[in-house]
């Protein structure tokens, strides 16, 4: 089932806070991205690449484990992850172990455990709390308890030729983009963008990154499954489509 | 400032959760309400009075405190606790010190420490995180970063008789009333509701409890400070209004 979901929280530790505006699409057959912008970056670093993180993967990439009614684990492999791109030291490396549970509110805590320090190091447990959306809207509207989204769109656009790898997934009226450059591990190789639909195939952007964004799918109606298409000399397939 | 908030988290100790509808009317005068009804009521007890707490309290009753940009204190004192009107044993006594922090997301994290064993007793920390929505919104829109809500419609109704006492709030669209019958302590004497306004003057009850539901306001326009509302045989007090 489709899911566009909004971070409320970010705790590591005991310290819990939210600095970015994070949503994570995902899509009906289980594609996922996270894109992870700051909201207000406070120094020249953050300034220049105003981003905590940012992740895409393949439903080959994750591994859903039901426990209970409430209860799923999700073990993540990225495919790609822009922290582990950028070679930034003291990351957890290989697969991420996670427990989502749903609350009443229906939102998600997400808890885990990261290994930055190596595998037989200390862990450091971290905890996220997802809030579902209605994709269908172009605010940020709570989904309302026991809503059906099954029917939302799920679009899903792939790259990976000799030069870029890049994921793009539609959910309801929210696109998500994110595209590396191959053989490179600088911002200068990231590329991302959120835009939502304000009507048929036009879409506002509401965060972008990088040099080649034009490159990113910008019209997702009645595209299907297998189809190529061609973004200013960028070729995408289209891997998934409720058309 | 009117301020209209969804509770998205109660942590008591380790332990976090949500499971109520839990909104918080703070009128731009500073009285407020605070109802939070279950959303799944999970035992005869809890079905036969599905409320985890309400309160509502007067500008009179809370001491606000600025720390910095970012941070407030807040000192509650109560007018109307069902808790304490329903006599629950070990309870927070007194006055409640809590901290309020402002995220960059712009939820609200409040934290404090209760003593239901007595004020010589350990303590009990707790904390919520509070989303501020759109209240002149219908449904549960989250408020963008930096709206300006100071222009919010803002009316609180007030009844202190021989017999009852109540306090009825509303911001934006939204309306809010706690009222219980003095001299008693069950829940047959307290009286709670919450609506929408779907149209001028056109209200949609979300949650109501108790048998005099029928004794709120259910109108408010035009209301100016100092009118006096007959509703059903009931008068209250218009303390505070934006008209």
């Amino acid at each position: 089932m489709p899911a566009f979901l909004k971070r409320l929280i970010f705790q590591v530790g005991d310290q819990a806070s939210e600095r970015t505006y994070t949503y994570t699409s995902v899509s009906n057959d289980g594609h996922y991205i996270s894109l992870r912008p700051l909201i207000r970056p406070k120094d020249d670093k953050e300034r220049e690449f105003p981003v905590e993180w940012a992740f895409a993967g393949l439903n080959t990439d994750i591994r859903v484990t039901k426990i209970d009614e409430y209860t799923v684990t999700q073990d993540f492999n990225f495919w790609i992850d822009i922290n582990r791109y950028l070679k930034v030291p003291n990351i957890h490396q290989g697969e991420v172990h996670t427990t989502w549970k749903r609350w009443e509110s229906e939102c998600l805590e997400e808890t885990g455990t990261v290994y930055p320090f190596g595998p037989d190091k200390e862990g450091v447990n971290f905890m996220e709390l997802w809030q579902p959306l209605d994709s269908n809207r172009v605010e940020d509207v709570v989904a309302p308890i026991g809503m059906d989204n099954s029917k939302d769109r799920s679009v899903v656009l792939k790259i990976d030729d000799s030069k870029y790898e890049g994921l793009m997934i539609v959910v309801g009226k929210w696109a998500q983009g994110l595209m590396t450059k191959k053989g490179e591990s600088s911002t200068d190789g990231i590329n991302m963008i959120r835009s939502v639909e304000t009507s048929t195939n036009s879409y506002k952007t509401l965060f972008s990154q990088g040099s080649n964004v034009d490159k990113f799918p910008s019209a997702f109606e009645n595209l299907s499954k297998g189809t190529k298409v061609d973004v200013n000399g960028f070729e995408w397939e289209v891997i998934e489509s409720t058309y």
